[in-house]
C-alpha cells in the first residue's frame, strides 16, 4: 500500500518508537510486505534467516531488531520488534472505520449501477458503470469494482487477510492494509467471500466469472477470463493466469502460481504450481491423464495379489 | 418459462431481428433450453451438429442459423446468432427490477409466516403459511415457497445461474429465466445458494433438509425427503430421487441423475449417474464397499514390492 | 440446558400430557441429551436398546414409553412418544421469538463494541468489549460473545442443528435449545456458520481464529488457539483440543474426537478420532507420512504389472 503523501524516516521511526538509521529526511511512499515490496517502500524482517533477503530486496527502508549499517541508498529503522512495528504503521493507514450508514458518503457509484437493498458499501469503494450489486451484499472499504460488474447476494469483499503470526501468547493478527480489485465484466456468485490484500491488491481479472460459495484469499491475483464453479477455494498471494477453468470444490494451496489455460477438475486440490495447458485431477492434483491410469491400477491391485498368493501356494 | 400469453411468430420474430419461416400467426406460448423444452415453446440451436436434435424436439419453433423449410406442424426463425436471440426474448420475460424496498409490493407471504429483519423478498415471490424467514436472507424474484418452510439466515434463494456460452471475447451469459420452488416442510441451512432455472425451474421437494453452506445449481431438482450435510455442492441440471442422502462436502456434477435412496459419503464427487438404495464413495464415486476394498488393497502394495525386490535378488 | 428455575415432576409430566413415577415434587433443572446429560436433568429414550443407558446416565429423570419403576433416587415420565415430549419441553424454553428490531432490547453489548450496519442480534445476546461485528452478521437469540472478538460479514451463528429423527411421515426435527459461546479473542471470518447446541453449547474456545465459509455444527467444542482454514466443515458433537491446525476444505465427521496440537492436511476427511501432536491426510484421514507413502506406492503398481506380464509370457 502507498501512502497518502511521502513521510520522512525520521517520522515513521517516531511514530513506532524505533531507532533511524539514515538520513533522517529519507523518503517513504508506501509499506509492503518483503515479496511485493516496491522502491520506496518500507518492510520489516524479524529473523536473521532473512536479514539478507530484506536489505537486498526493492524496499528502500527495512524495519531490523539489530543495528547495522543501512546498504547503499537505503535507510533502516530499529525496533525490538519489528512485527508489531510494521503492523502499527499499516494501522495508521487503514481506511476501516465503524460506519452510521448501509453506503458511506466517501463511496462513489457510476452511471446505471443497481444497488439493491440491504447492500453495505464502506469508505472509499468505487463500482463503475452498469453494475448491479444484488440484496445483502457487502463491500468493506478501498474495494474498487470496474464497470458491467454483478455481485450477487450475501458475497462479501474487502474482508481481512487470514494472515497470523503465532506467538507464546497466541495468535497475532497481520493488519491488512491492501485493498480488492475487481475488474469490467466480472460476475461473482452468491455468498462468496474475497479478502483484501495484506498490503498489496487482491484482483480479479476482466471478464472471469465466479460460481457461488468461492473463498478467495489476500493478495491472490486471477487473470482474465477465468471460470471457477462453486465452492472453490483459493489461498492467499496465489497468482492464476488468463483462461484458467477450476472446477466445483477444488482447493489451492498458498503461494502458489496456475498458468494459463489450466484445467483443474473437481475436488482436486492443488498443492503445487501447474503448468498453463494442461487438465489436472486429484489431492494432491497431477496431470489427469497420470491420475486416470493410477485409478485404474488400483483396481488391479487385486490380481497381482492373486498371482502373489498362488506363488506362495506353489 | 412460460410466457404471460400467447404470442404469434411474426411478433416474436420482430424482437429479435429475425425471418419467421412458417405461419406468420404460429402460437409461442413460452422459451426453453432444448432439454426442457415443451410443446408450444421456441427453443434455439446454433450449430449444425445439434440441428438434428432440436427440430426433432418438442419445440414449436426453433430459432436458427441455417435457412431452411420447417419440419411439419412447427416453425422457424432465422438469425445469424440465435444464442443472442434467444437470450435477448428471456430477458424481455425476465421479472428481475431494480428495488426500493426490502420486501417488494407484489410478494404474496401467508398467514403465520415470520419475516426476520433484514430479509430481501424480490418481486413475484409466494411463501406459503407457517413459515420462519430468518434474518438477512435474500429471495429474488419469482421464488415460489411451499407452507411450514424455515430459512435460516444468509441463504440466497434465486440467483441467477452460472451459465456462459464462450466466445472469442470472453463469455457471454445465458440469461436466467427459470424460478426456484421450495415445496412444504423443507428446512434450509444457513448460507446456502440455490440458483433459479435457466429455462426451467429448480426444485426442493417435500420434506428434504439441507444442512448449512450447500450450493444447489440451475434447474436441480431435488426429490422429497432428501438430507444433504453442510458444505454439499449440487452443479446444474441434476435430477435427485426421494429419500437421498448426501454427506458433507459431497460434490455432484451437472447433468446427472442420482436415484431413491441412495446414500453418498461424506467428501465424495459424482461424476456418473448413480443407481438408487446403495451407498457410494470417494472421488471419483464408487459403491462404497468396493472402494473400501480398494483403499486397503493399497496398503498392500509394499508386500508386492517386497516379492518382486526378493525375486530381483534371488 | 438449564431452566430459568426448578420445576416439579408433577408439573413437567403435566406438560407433555405424560404419566410421572415417583415423587411429584421431585425437581427437575434442566433438559439435556442423553449424551450431555448432568444431574437434575431430564433426558428422554424411546428404544429399549437404550432403556439401560438412560436409566444408569446422572439424568435424574427420564421420559420413556414403557412403565416401570424408577432407579433409586430418580423419577420417569411415561409418555408414549418420548421424542415429541422431550422437543415440546425444549420448545417452551427456547427463546427464539420473532423479531421487530435489527438489535433486539434484551441484547448485552460491551463497551467500545463496534456493530456495523445490517447486523441482526437476537434476544438475550451477550457481547462483550471491544468487539468489531461486521455488516450483514446474524447473531441468533442466546449466543454470548466474549471480549475482543471480530466477526465478518455474513457469518451466522445460532441457527438450528441439523439434527432430524426419521420417521415413516419424514423428517422430525429435534428442537435446539442450547447456546454458542465465543470466547475471548477469537476472530472469524466471512460467511461461516455455527450452529447452536442442541441441547448443551456450542464452544469455540479462547484466541481461535477461522477462515471464511467454515462450517462448525451443533454442540462442538473447540478448544483455545485453533487455526481452520477457509471451507473447513466440523459437523455436530466434535470436541476439538488446544492449537490444533485444520487446512482448507477438511472435513471432520460427527462425535469424534481431536487432540491437541493435532494438524489436519488439506481436504482430508476425519472420519475417526485423532491422538494429539500428529499430522494426518487423506480421505478418510491417516498419518500424514503413511498417507505420502501410499500415494508414492501407487505410482509403482505398473512396476508389478509389467512384472506380472512377463513372468505370463516366460
Amino acid at each position: 500500500m502507498k501512502f497518502d503523501k511521502p513521510y520522512i524516516l525520521k517520522e515513521v521511526a517516531s511514530w513506532i518508537g524505533g531507532e533511524p538509521i539514515g538520513d533522517a529526511s529519507f523518503e517513504i511512499l508506501g509499506i509492503n510486505e518483503i515479496h511485493v515490496v516496491e522502491p520506496g517502500d518500507i518492510t520489516f524482517v524479524d529473523h536473521p534467516k532473512y536479514y539478507k533477503k530484506a536489505l537486498n530486496s526493492a524496499a528502500s527502508v527495512v524495519i531490523i531488531n539489530r543495528k547495522m549499517d543501512p546498504p547503499a541508498g537505503k535507510a533502516l529503522i530499529y525496533h525490538t520488534d519489528p512485527f508489531v512495528a510494521y503492523n502499527s504503521i499499516v494501522k495508521r493507514f487503514s481506511r476501516f472505520s465503524p460506519a452510521s450508514d448501509r453506503i458511506s458518503d466517501s463511496a462513489e457509484i457510476g452511471e446505471g449501477t443497481v444497488i439493491q437493498p440491504g447492500v453495505f458499501i464502506g469508505e472509499h469503494v468505487k463500482i463503475g458503470k452498469n453494475c448491479v450489486i444484488h440484496a445483502n451484499v457487502t463491500l468493506y472499504h478501498d474495494v474498487i469494482i470496474g464497470d458491467n460488474v454483478i455481485i450477487h447476494s450475501g458475497t462479501v469483499i474487502g474482508a481481512d487477510a487470514f494472515y497470523f503470526q503465532k506467538r507464546a501468547d497466541g495468535y497475532h493478527k497481520m493488519i491488512s492494509g491492501g485493498r480488492v480489485i475487481i475488474e469490467d465484466d466480472v460476475e461473482i456468485g452468491a455468498n462468496c467471500t474475497i479478502d483484501r490484500g495484506v498490503s498489496a491488491d487482491t484482483v480479479i481479472g476482466k471478464g472471469t466469472k465466479l460460481d457461488n460459495l468461492i473463498q478467495i484469499g489476500h493478495d491472490t491475483v486471477i487473470g482474465k477470463n477465468c471460470l471457477f464453479a462453486a465452492q472453490v477455494g483459493v489461498a492467499g498471494a496465489v497468482t492464476i493466469g488468463d483462461n484458467v477453468v477450476l472446477w466445483g470444490q477444488v482447493g489451492v494451496q498458498k503461494d502458489l502460481t496456475i498458468g494459463d489455460g489450466a484445467v483443474v477438475l473437481g475436488q482436486s486440490g492443488v498443492s503445487s504450481s501447474l503448468e498453463g495447458g494442461k487438465t489436472y485431477f486429484g489431492s494432491p492434483a497431477k496431470e489427469a491423464r497420470e491420475k486416470m491410469k493410477e485409478l485404474v491400477y488400483v483396481t488391479r491391485i487385486p490380481e497381482l495379489l492373486e498371482r502373489m498368493k498362488k506363488e506362495n501356494t506353489d
